[in-house]
């Protein structure tokens, strides 16, 4: 009898934001596996450990690259795939004994979440659970007084990787956005929202509902590099009714 | 002293996919608030009552339309303003006898809820606390095993109501897509995801995490009504490292 993986999301930060279902799994679950980047300590275990089983025993995967490796560099796809190899026969090992293994995720495991690499991997041989999370932007926009969309409103989320041309369109077209992947990319969208008449409506959010947050309109914020994992939301349109 | 207003999402279904933080709020509010159609229990509370403070009061917020009168009437976003305009009076002779009211909202209330209309007018006025939900497209995903958006993909989350050109256009303009308000739209929608060659991909989802759930690929369902909460899912780009 194999063992399930139980695929948990953690939510955006605050640990009162888990769900009832999800602190109930990471209460009991013998073991519970993570990433982080080299150094840290890791988002989603940091978010998880008051609810942990303090028996369990951790599996930490640690990202092979931070910085060092730009994520265009051929070799990039290539280390990553074999993280990602290495990390799932980690997992097999486990459920072919017959043990239950929590991997823990932020926000919401099937919204840009590196746990769906593994569930792509161990899906066909091993029974998988998946146990939805609040999202980054929910968290965000919660915390930022900012209803995002209403009645027909078109929402979308993008990255601020995408080239300025396109990220133009594709945010004029649109009702309501969500930028993720912030980083270095924050004079760039700058230059796009201010281009397309957006920016007033801009809110900046970093570590939302975390200690440290920070939210705030976008146009008084300087172009100084931005967290990975911050965001900007552009609310739709504001009291309709 | 006035009392606190707090806008509780209580996620897609599941009584066990609230929060801590919802679990907490809805334990100890001395009264709580939902909306409803005409006839009918109420999603939000079905969702909550396990969770609810015994003794609390409830309020009612009964729709004054569901079918009778359509969105285009001009006679509807009037009658609806006069209803989101007692609603919140009703809420406000609450706060303002210094009372703590719970505002209970299917989801996340800043994503299409009712409850984004009561926020608008009385953020102004009172203390307003917003706790983030799951929404229903994470909670259907998750059920549908369907890992969404990867990498630098744009998701974006469209209304059935769109014109068939338009629906179509952005459909494949993002890598994947959540369409919400199926109702009656079904037959156009499938119509364009055959002409894009989305079809395959397309999963349909009814009720997810709650009793009756319906999860399936859309070119097996029937072109029948489907329920006004029901939604589509196209995932990105599958299995990609």
């Amino acid at each position: 009898m194999s063992g399930v993986l139980h695929i948990v999301g953690v939510g955006p930060g605050d640990p009162e934001l888990v769900t009832l279902r999800a602190a109930r799994i990471l209460g009991r679950a013998p073991s519970y596996a993570f990433f982080a980047k080299r150094g840290r300590v890791g988002h989603a275990v940091t978010i998880a450990t008051p609810h942990l089983n303090p028996a369990a025993e951790a599996l930490r995967f640690e990202y092979p690259y931070t910085t060092e490796l730009s994520v265009e560099d051929a070799r990039y796809a290539g280390g990553m795939g074999a993280f990602y190899d290495d990390c799932a026969e980690r997992l097999a090992g486990r459920l072919s004994a017959g043990e239950e293994v929590a991997l823990l995720c932020e926000g919401d495991p099937f919204l840009y979440g590196s746990a769906m690499y593994l569930f792509d991997r161990l899906r066909g041989r091993f029974a998988v659970e998946v146990t939805p999370g609040i999202t980054a932007m929910s968290g965000c926009w919660s915390r930022a007084a900012a209803p995002m969309v209403h009645g027909d409103d078109v929402l979308s989320v993008l990255p601020a990787t995408m080239p300025e041309a396109e990220l133009a369109e594709a945010l004029q077209r649109c009702d309501a956005a969500v930028v993720m992947k912030l980083g270095r990319n924050l004079p760039k969208l700058r230059a796009v929202l201010e281009r397309t008449g957006l920016l007033p409506r801009a809110i900046y959010a970093e570590r939302g509902t975390m200690p440290g947050e920070v939210v705030m309109k976008l146009a008084e914020r300087d172009d100084s590099p931005a967290p990975y994992f911050a965001l900007v939301l552009i609310p739709g349109r504001q009291g309709v009714r």
